[in-house]
Parts: C-alpha cells; sequence; structure tokens
C-alpha cells in the first residue's frame, strides 16, 4: 500500500496539473529506485508500522530545546529497541529504514554503537572478547560510541596524542589525555548516552610505541549511569545541525582496563607485554568502504528530499504577473527557477546510480574483503573516497541553491530546508573531509598512470589513462549534444586531459629537484581538479549505462535518458573552461550544448513533479511545510506558525519588564 | 586606544609569529577600511563603551532558547535607547556601531522602527501628521514595523492583496485581510514588539483601485500591548538564523483607521475620496538604494569576519606530518587551504572598496535624490542592485567554504560560523532576491545597448558597450597578469561580449515574433549571466582603481595590488570558460593566469593573518573561539564546551525515564 493512497486528500490544483501531465508511471521509477518491487513494498510497510506507531508520535522537533529534542530521541531510541526484539525484526536493511521513520530522520542513540561497535566487536575482537563483550553489546547493556577524533587531531590519525600504557605487573592498560589536545572529542552519543567505548590509543608497551590500537573502555557506571573514576565527559554544545545528538568530550585520567580490553584479533599483546603486530595494517579498510559507500547514497537522498521540497513548492507558489493584468505564472514556468531546479533533479538521480553502481560493487568483492584481498578493495576504496568526496559537496552545495529558490519562506524551519542543510553538509566533513578524499583520490590516479607507464593492468575505472577517447569533440550540430557516447567521450576526454596534467605537474615538480612532499603540496590545484573530473566522469558514464541498461518502460526511458543529458550538458557548461581549454571543443559548440541544455528543460518540466514523487517520500519524513505532498502550503504555514512557541502569550513576558516603562502609554 | 591593546594577552607561538611576518602595518589599512584614522578611533571608542558596560553583557546567546535569546534583545534593546538618550549620542552612524556592538550583532527590536519607520515618516509624511506621529515615534512611544510582503506575495509588490478602502462617510480608511495568502508575513519585529506598523496595501476608494499606498496603523494597544480588535498577529516561528527576531506574521479584519493615517506627501485622498497621484512613482527609489548600498557593506563585513576566523584558526590548526616522524604544519602551509582561504580574502577587500565606492557615488547625488532627479539616481539604482545580488551570493558562498575549511570544528557553534552563515545567507533573499536582482540589472544593461544604438549617452559604467578593449588578450607571458589594466581588459572584454551576447538572444526571439514576455524568459539564462559579469567587471575595475588612487604607504600598497591581482586572477582561472569561448584567451594563457595566481598564493600568506587583524572585529563582536585574536583555541573550546547547558548534570533526566530499565544494570 502506498503511504499517499492510505487516505483522501484535497490536493493544490497547480500540484494536481503537474502530476497530470506526468509521461511516466511513477511507482515504475519507484521500483528502480528500491531496486525492485518487493524492497518498495517491504519499506513502504515498514515506514508505516512505525509512522502510524503513537509511541513514535512527537511535536514539531523545531519548536523543542536541544534539551527536549534529546530526551525526545534517547525515548524514541529506547521504544525502538524494544518494538525490533518484539517483531523479531532482525534485518539490518529493515532495522535501517524502521529506525529512520521512527526517529523522523534524527540519529538513534544508539546509531554508533549500531554500526560501529557492534561490526568492530563482530570483526576485531577475539572468541573470548565476543563472550565477554558481544553479547552485552546486542542486548544494550552496554551502549557504545566509538572515540577516534581529538580536540587536536582530526584527519591525521596517527597523530592521535591518547595513549594506551601497559602494565605488565598488573596486566592492565592505562589509557590516558596526556594533554588538552588528545581530549576525545566530536564522537556522537559521547556527551550523556554511551557508557562504554572503543576508544583508539597510541600502545605503548615496555617502552616501545606498538602503533594506533582499538581499546574497550566502560565510560560510565552501569549502576548509575555516573562518569567513572578518571574519566571526564560531556556534551560539546549545540552544532550547525544535529542537535539532538549529545556529540561529546572525553579525558582520561589514568584509567585502568584489564588486557582483555584490548581488541585482539589481529594485534595482540601477551601477559609479559610483548606486542604481535598484524598481517596488514589495512584491515580496516573494508569498514571504511562501507561507510562511505552509505555517505553517497546519503548525499543522493539529501538531494532528493530537496528536489521534492523545492520543485512542488514551485508548482504552487505563483509571482510575478506576465503581461499587465495577466495571472501570475507558477514559479516553476520562469526559465531562471528551473535552472534552479532541474539540474539537482538530474544530479540527484546521477548520485542516486552511482550509490547503487558502488553498492553492487562492493556486494561483488565481499568475499575479497573479507579475505583481506586488497588489489579490487583499493579500486573499491578509491571510488568510495572519490565519491564520497565529490558527491556530498555538490549535493550540499545543491541544497542550498534549492532553498533560496524558495525565497524567503526557504529561510523558515516550515521549509524544512535548515535542517536538511545542516544536516547534509555534515556530509563534507565526517568519514573524510572532503580535500582529503580529493586528494586521496588523486594519489590513487597519480599510482594508476605511474602502473600504466610500467604497463601494468589498470583498474577497470582508470583505462581511460591508456585509451582516450579522440582529441577532438565531433559533434556538428546541437543534436549531436544529445548523443550520450559523445557525452560520455567528452567527459573521458576532459579526465585524462587533467589526470595527466596532474601527474605531469607533480612530475616536473618532482624533476626539477623538489621533495616529493613540497611538489605534492604545489600541485594541490591540479591534483584536486584531477579527482573532480575523475569522479564526474565516472558519474556521467555510470549514468549514461544505467539508463541504457535498467529495463524501463519506453516511456520512463525517455525521461532517465532526458535526466542523464541534462546532467552531463549542465556540467560542460558550468565548466566549460575544461572542455575549451586544449581545443576539445570549440566556443560554438558549448554554444551548441547550452542549447540543448536549455531545451532540455522544456522536455523535463512536464514531468518534474512526477520526478519527484517517485522518490516517495512521507511527508512525516520530509518534514517540510513547502513540500507537502497536497501542496496546501499557505494554510499550514499559517498553522505551523500558530504554534511557535513563541505564540503561547499574545504579550511576551519581556514586555512588562522592559517594554511597558518605556512606552509609558502612549495614546495616539 | 585599539581594543587589542587594552590587556595584555599570551598569544598562540604561531598566530604570533604569523604576525611577525606582516610586511604592513596593520593600523594604516584599518583606517583606509574605516576612511580616516578619526573614523577609527570614534569607532573603537564607541565600541569599547558598549563592550564594557555590563548591561550589556549576556551568557553565550548559543546556549539560550529563543525565548530567551528574545528576552536578552528586548532587554538591552531598551538600554540602547535609554543610553543613547542619556549620552546624547544623535549621529546615525554613530547609532550604528554602538547598537552593533550592544547587542552583540543581533537586531535590536527597534532595528526597523529606527531604520524604516523614522525615515518613512520623515519622507512621506506631511507636516500635520509628522505632528501627530513622528515626535512619539522619535520618542519611542510608539514602537513600529514596515508590513510589505505577504505570505503568498513577495517580489511582485503589486500583487499584494490587502486592501485599504476608503469609507467617505466616517472619513475612515478599511484595512482588511481578504485571504489567507495576504496574511502580512515576514517582517521583523513584529510578532511580539511592535505596536504600530506602516502598512503597504491596495487603496480603493469610490469603488475605484487607486494602486499601493502606505498607511499607518496601530497593532497593539498602547495600555496592555494586547493586539487591537481586528488584528490577528504573532511570531513566524524558527528560522535558519536571526533567531532572536520576532518576524512575525498579521491579519487585517476590516480594520477602521482614520483619514490622516494615509501617508500623504505625495499621493493625497480627500474627504470626499478623490485620490491624487503622486507626480512620479519611482520616490520611493531611494530608500531602495540606500538599503541596497548597506547590504553591499554588509557582505563584506560578513566575509571579513569569516575570513578573519578561517585564517587565524589555518595558523593556528597543525595537521599530518609531511615527513615520516616530522612536524605536523600549520594547516594554512596547504595550498589547498590556501585556495579555500586567500580568494575570500581578497574578496572581502573587493567588496569593501565597492561599497566604498557606491558610498561615495550616493552621497556625490545626494542632492539629485532629494530632486527626484532620477537620471543618475537610474545608473545608481543599477549598480546597487547589480551589486547586491553578486556580493550577497559570493560572499555568502565563500563563509561555506570558509567554515568547510575548518574541518569538523567548523560545524561547532564555538566557531561563530553557523550564525554568521544562517545570518548572512539572508543577505542573499532579502530586499531583493538574488535572481530579481540579477534581472532587474540585466534589463537596465539591455537597456544602454539600445542607448547605445540610438546614439544616447552612456552611463559611466556601461561606457565599455561602445568602446570595448581588444578582441584578443595581449598577455604573452605569465607575469603579464600581474599588469593591472590588463586584467581590467579582460573583464571588460567578457563583460562586453555577454551583455552583447544576452541583447542579441534576446532580440533574435523577439524577431522570430515571440511576445517579449516570453523572449525573456527564454533569455534568463544569458542575462543573468550578463547581470553577473557587467558586476563583476565593476568590481574588478573599482578594485584596481582603488589600489592605484589610494594614498597608501609602499609597503601596504604592495600587499593590496597583490590581493587586487589575487581577486581578477581567481575569477579568470574560475570562468575559464567565459574568456576562453570566443578566442578573447587561448588555453595558454588560461595556463599562465593560474600559474600566477598560485604564485600569488605565496606573496600574500606572509600577511594573512595582518590583512585580517586589518579588519579590527574585536573578539566579542566575532564571537568565534576559533577565530579568537590570542589563538588559544584549545583551552576556550573546552571552556566553552563545558559550559553546554546539557551538561549542567552528570547524567540527564532522561536516563532515569528511559535508559536505566534498559541498561538492567548490567556489570562486566
Amino acid at each position: 500500500m502506498s503511504l499517499k493512497e492510505s487516505s483522501p486528500i484535497r490536493v493544490n490544483p497547480d500540484l494536481r496539473k503537474e502530476r497530470e501531465k506526468a509521461s511516466f508511471n511513477i511507482s515504475e521509477l519507484t521500483y528502480i529506485i528500491d531496486r525492485g518491487e518487493d524492497k518498495t513494498n517491504r519499506r513502504r510497510y515498514l515506514v508505516s508500522l512505525a509512522l502510524n506507531d503513537p509511541d513514535f508520535n512527537e511535536t514539531n522537533m523545531n519548536f523543542l530545546s536541544r534539551d527536549e529534542q534529546y530526551s525526545s530521541v534517547v525515548r524514541r531510541s529506547v521504544h525502538i529497541v524494544q518494538k525490533l526484539r518484539k517483531m523479531k525484526l532482525t534485518d539490518l536493511k529493515d532495522q535501517f529504514i524502521y529506525k529512520a521513520a521512527a526517529l523522523r530522520g534524527h540519529g538513534s542513540i544508539f546509531a554508533i554503537h549500531d554500526l560501529m561497535l557492534i561490526p568492530m566487536l563482530q570483526n576485531f575482537a577475539t572468541d573470548e572478547q565476543k563472550k565477554i563483550f558481544l553479547s552485552k553489546a546486542l542486548n544494550y547493556e552496554i551502549t557504545g560510541t566509538y572515540l577516534q577524533t581529538e580536540l587536536g587531531h582530526g584527519t591525521f590519525v596517527r597523530g592521535l596524542e591518547t595513549t594506551a600504557t601497559y602494565d605488565p605487573e598488573h596486566q592492565e592498560f592505562v589509557i590516558n589525555s596526556p594533554t588538552l589536545t588528545s581530549t576525545k572529542w566530536w564522537p556522537g552519543m559521547l556527551g550523556k548516552s554511551a557508557n562504554f567505548a572503543v576508544v583508539m590509543a597510541q600502545l605503548y608497551s615496555k617502552g616501545k610505541h606498538c602503533g594506533l590500537q582499538s581499546f574497550l573502555v566502560p565510560l560510565r557506571s552501569f549502576e548509575d549511569h555516573r562518569p567513572l573514576p578518571g574519566v571526564t565527559l560531556g556534551d560539546i554544545g549545540p552544532k550547525f545541525g544535529a542537535e539532538s545528538n549529545d556529540n561529546g568530550f572525553c579525558r582520561f585520567d589514568h584509567v585502568r582496563i584489564p588486557r582483555i580490553n584490548m581488541l585482539s584479533k589481529y594485534a595482540t599483546i601477551s601477559p609479559s607485554g610483548i606486542y604481535s603486530a598484524p598481517v596488514s595494517d589495512k584491515i580496516i579498510y573494508g569498514a571504511m568502504v562501507l561507510t562511505r559507500i552509505t555517505l553517497v547514497a546519503a548525499a543522493a537522498r539529501v538531494l532528493s528530499f530537496g528536489c521534492t521540497i523545492a520543485i512542488r513548492y514551485s508548482a504552487v507558489r505563483r509571482q510575478t504577473e506576465l503581461t499587465p493584468g495577466g495571472e501570475e505564472p507558477q514559479i516553476i514556468y520562469y526559465q531562471s527557477q528551473q535552472l534552479k531546479l532541474f539540474p539537482p533533479l538530474a544530479t540527484a538521480y546521477a548520485f542516486l546510480f552511482a550509490a547503487h553502481n558502488i553498492r553492487d560493487r562492493c556486494d561483488q568483492i565481499q568475499d575479497d574483503i573479507i579475505a583481506g584481498n586488497m588489489s579490487s578493495i583499493q579500486e573499491l576504496h578509491g571510488l568510495s573516497s572519490a565519491m564520497k568526496g565529490f558527491s556530498s559537496l555538490s549535493a550540499t552545495s545543491w541544497l542550498e541553491t534549492l532553498r533560496l529558490s524558495c525565497g524567503g519562506h526557504g529561510y523558515s524551519h516550515a521549509s524544512g530546508f535548515p535542517n536538511l542543510y545542516t544536516n547534509a553538509t555534515a556530509l563534507v566533513t565526517v568519514e573524510g573531509e572532503y580535500s582529503v578524499m580529493m586528494l586521496q583520490t588523486a594519489r590513487y590516479l597519480i599510482k594508476c598512470i605511474s602502473m600504466a607507464t610500467s604497463g601494468d593492468k589498470l583498474p577497470s575505472l582508470a583505462l581511460y589513462l591508456t585509451s582516450p577517447p579522440p582529441a577532438k569533440c565531433s559533434a556538428r550540430s546541437s543534436t549531436d549534444f544529445l548523443n550520450l557516447d559523445l557525452l560520455v567521450d567528452a567527459y573521458t576526454h576532459r579526465a585524462f586531459r587533467l589526470v595527466s596534467v596532474a601527474g605531469k605537474t607533480l612530475q616536473s615538480k618532482i624533476v626539477s629537484g623538489k621533495p616529493h612532499h613540497i611538489a605534492w603540496n604545489e600541485s594541490h590545484i591540479e591534483l584536486l581538479k584531477a579527482a573532480e573530473v575523475h569522479s564526474h566522469y565516472y558519474v556521467v558514464k555510470n549514468y549514461v549505462n544505467s539508463v541504457k541498461q535498467l529495463t524501463m518502460s519506453q516511456p520512463l526511458k525517455s525521461v532517465m535518458i532526458s535526466l542523464c543529458q541534462l546532467y552531463a550538458l549542465h556540467g560542460i557548461q558550468q565548466s566549460a573552461g575544461d572542455f575549451l581549454q586544449d581545443g576539445y571543443m570549440n566556443g560554438n559548440q558549448i554554444a551548441m550544448a547550452t542549447e540543448q541544455m536549455l531545451l532540455l528543460l522544456d522536455v523535463i518540466r512536464p514531468n518534474a513533479v512526477a520526478l519527484c514523487d517517485a522518490f516517495d517520500v512521507p511527508d512525516e519524513l520530509l518534514g517540510s511545510i513547502l513540500g507537502r505532498y497536497d501542496g496546501n502550503v499557505y494554510e499550514n504555514m499559517y498553522l505551523w506558525a500558530k504554534s511557535s512557541p513563541l505564540n503561547k502569550t499574545e504579550v511576551h513576558e519581556s514586555y512588562y519588564q522592559y517594554l511597558k516603562p518605556m512606552l509609558k502609554g502612549s495614546k495616539l
């Protein structure tokens, strides 16, 4: 059952007409997005379970203080655990859907417990450790978080300062924060919720540094939840978004834990303190790759939310008469508005297909990951880093354009955009900051260049480095730019050229005698560009493959091809310099590409609302008055405003204390 | 006395060293920014008055609820009025500085009263009306706001639905909100504060529509501050930023006001209801222009704040060893970081000089404005619209780059960025939404083209439309790109070409038989581009003029020239396609321009912190731990976090109700 069909609603006539114009079957596209009708049905079932459960109701979170928001999330998180048990809902994907709906997109206080602590115990604990810790964790008798970043240390993990010094006499580790900057900082659910943590710390044994290891450290008393002796912790204060998350800080003052508390499936320490290193230090790759894949899907998802809000609202909002006394058109009519709405819509689908593709690649090499086979994992790692960076920055930047496209009302929390953006923009920074991700990708690409030079087989996504397309774009007419292969060629050529430029720039600096790290730093601009255009190439190529290969009815395929063309042409128009600089295209070709892009806006217009509807986001999860499915925007904005906390009283208490004495009861 | 010199402080050694590297005298630049040493001294005096006044102290606003923030602003706003009176501080610029410092950048609840209501009474009220209303307003016996936008109507003012129907029998106007969408929406200080308003409404008399007029309407009782009969009003709820502002809504149910309450200096209505129109309907131009000029200065200001925070922090933050075991460098070392920091720094100065220039132009034609002479005002109107749009979008987009350059810590309210951005981004929308501003600018440019065609004299800023520079860039070597005139030529050529393209596109659609409004809409992309490149041209040209013409010591001049070069070259690199498309530059020239841009990063690096210090923003106004003048970031982040409201108790109350029953007092 579709959520939309459950209750008859009066739909804003402008929005209804937009829907009537659609040339394709919305459900067909929703099934593709969900990757199967059965999956759509399952998702809708799970979502409706959560949405219809009164235990998950909450008044408007926008009207609550941080403290109240936190309490609400604690309440619902606990309910979720209980209900999942009761319903015996054990599939992780099912759980993910159910939780997101129950929490209306907020994070559970057990999110890091579920996504990090438990997998870490499963993958890096010995059987003995599992016996002690895993069942308790699965049972939520301990609730944990993961402490890595410190006040003074983020990206550069080896720079972490927290120490774990082995004391062979007592067979204990002493966990310590030797400096202020070693204070653990940012971990989610650390401030108030977790009573337990995996702590990344520098291991010292027998006076020797044995690298970074993971330690299981109780943080709060299991009796009364008070911080344990030697543990100072708290909330780090309000943030741009993620208000309900008690991201925290934590300092250790020589806290002692037993020897068994070092995760020891790979690295071990003997009772006397002899350290044994794991075979590979890349064990953790798998988890990191998985997380980044999730973030690509998240970028697609937030963008689909933003498009849904702005496009539906643009169909409802009317402004500025075109001819004196004429009717004001829906703002979706304006070309300038379409340029803010349709390219991000095309981007949302681009990232969605990219996320599908990366997930498939990941599934295909699951066995390699488990076996620690590094070659195919490295390709996936390169791709997931690139796409994590590329998709998060692109999606969040579009979100702001979409918000601004809603004019003043986009600025209100009623639009949903403030929450959407402030939470989404974290994607650019978390789990690998943008520039770090892109430079990492560049390092991988430079490696591919040298592999190519020495005749080694290149990973499939970098094959273009040895077999680039022709050096001139073959388009002769404007319609040639609708040719999908021609578009892929353009992006391939651009990637080939700019990755090569980066390689040559770096090489020339090294040849001129600069140390590698200086040459590298001085080539950042070319390296970042290389990573960006490589990512862009991948997205376009995968988009084209997807719309070509997916089984779709002709009407739907036609729409998806237009979207794909728009995505590629918009990129060419925006980065025209990249295609012009070496003469791959000439100015006339850029003009033709732009002309086609504008024609595509008209092609997409009748399907714009339907393409958003296909994302199938229930109003409760969209959290936007402007983006309501029924388009009844103004009535509901008015109701929303009336319930604003400042309206509880007609006269604010500050009047009596401050304003009244000044106004002196003046009469006119 | 500089605020910085008032107390000896221990400065972070990295930041101290950066300051020691500066090649110019910071005060000299501060005087230029303030436009005179006397002005700097006056500003510092006024700011210190406010900062040292305990009545303006407030605990960290980030830790307060909206309700508490509002109360704090009410308290301080009332104090400000009293203190200004006591000190007899009547100069409006003095007041502006003092208020901003007393409120730490928040808006006074009398901001619209001071900036809109009083000027409107001064300029549009008859002497009789002034007697009744102006003295009371100046005395804050009435406190007003300005009601224009409605729930369903923003940009298109003529579409407003609120009506004022004249009733000759009672000699009263009946103010009415006939529909839900006519509800007045967004006005600042409307929800709880104001008891009075200027209301824009459609006047009807004798059954005829007499256009939009301004009416003086009491909203709340002067006795007890309750909404008056027929007036429904309230706060519109939480927003992205501006949390302490009670932006409100208001509906009128046949509210009657006397005939004298229509602002009648120009438009009048006789007792019997005969309407007389003003000579020109462009009377309101002056106020609009002044507001937009203020917003250009505001864009420069927010960007100067953002640069100060991110650049100081980048000098303090260290990350990632370059060579194994080596020291982690300050992140300002990295080229990728410099690309996020220095172009916006150059932009902040670009907009600052633009704001100075527009202000000077405005002062020069004050007499014209008062006399209603429209020709020079139209040029200023065109320029202020263009720059309002261009500067606000550029500045706020850079703010996000700057925030992201601070990594995770930029996401915390401790960085100051969340407040800075959410308040600054409103600049893109308020007082003329970006696309509307740019299309308005384009309309002006198209008019200039037709003036040129018919041989009329062009305004000075559009003269390039008749005398463009040569069709090829003359640069032969990389250093040629340091030639300021060559850079101006490049931007002039680009503006000439793309404004012409817009004109031709529009013209060809009209010639092909399309109605003007359809041709206009289908040319939006070219028109927006025309307005953008015209604005960019103006900014570059004015930047070059400023650094050439301002009296400066040689060391300072040298730094400012580098900044100006960076601004222009960064624009070329970012929009390379614009310069390549018609062959004005070739690919090699773009590469040379980029090379010079990168070399300039090294030139600016030693002065980066000093260039921020010159903005002279006291820590109390900067509101950022990361950007503190003393660079003692980590200690103060820790103190800040510890005082977060969630840390009032060690164990959150939600633990007892929800978590405890689940955790079952487990033991390990």
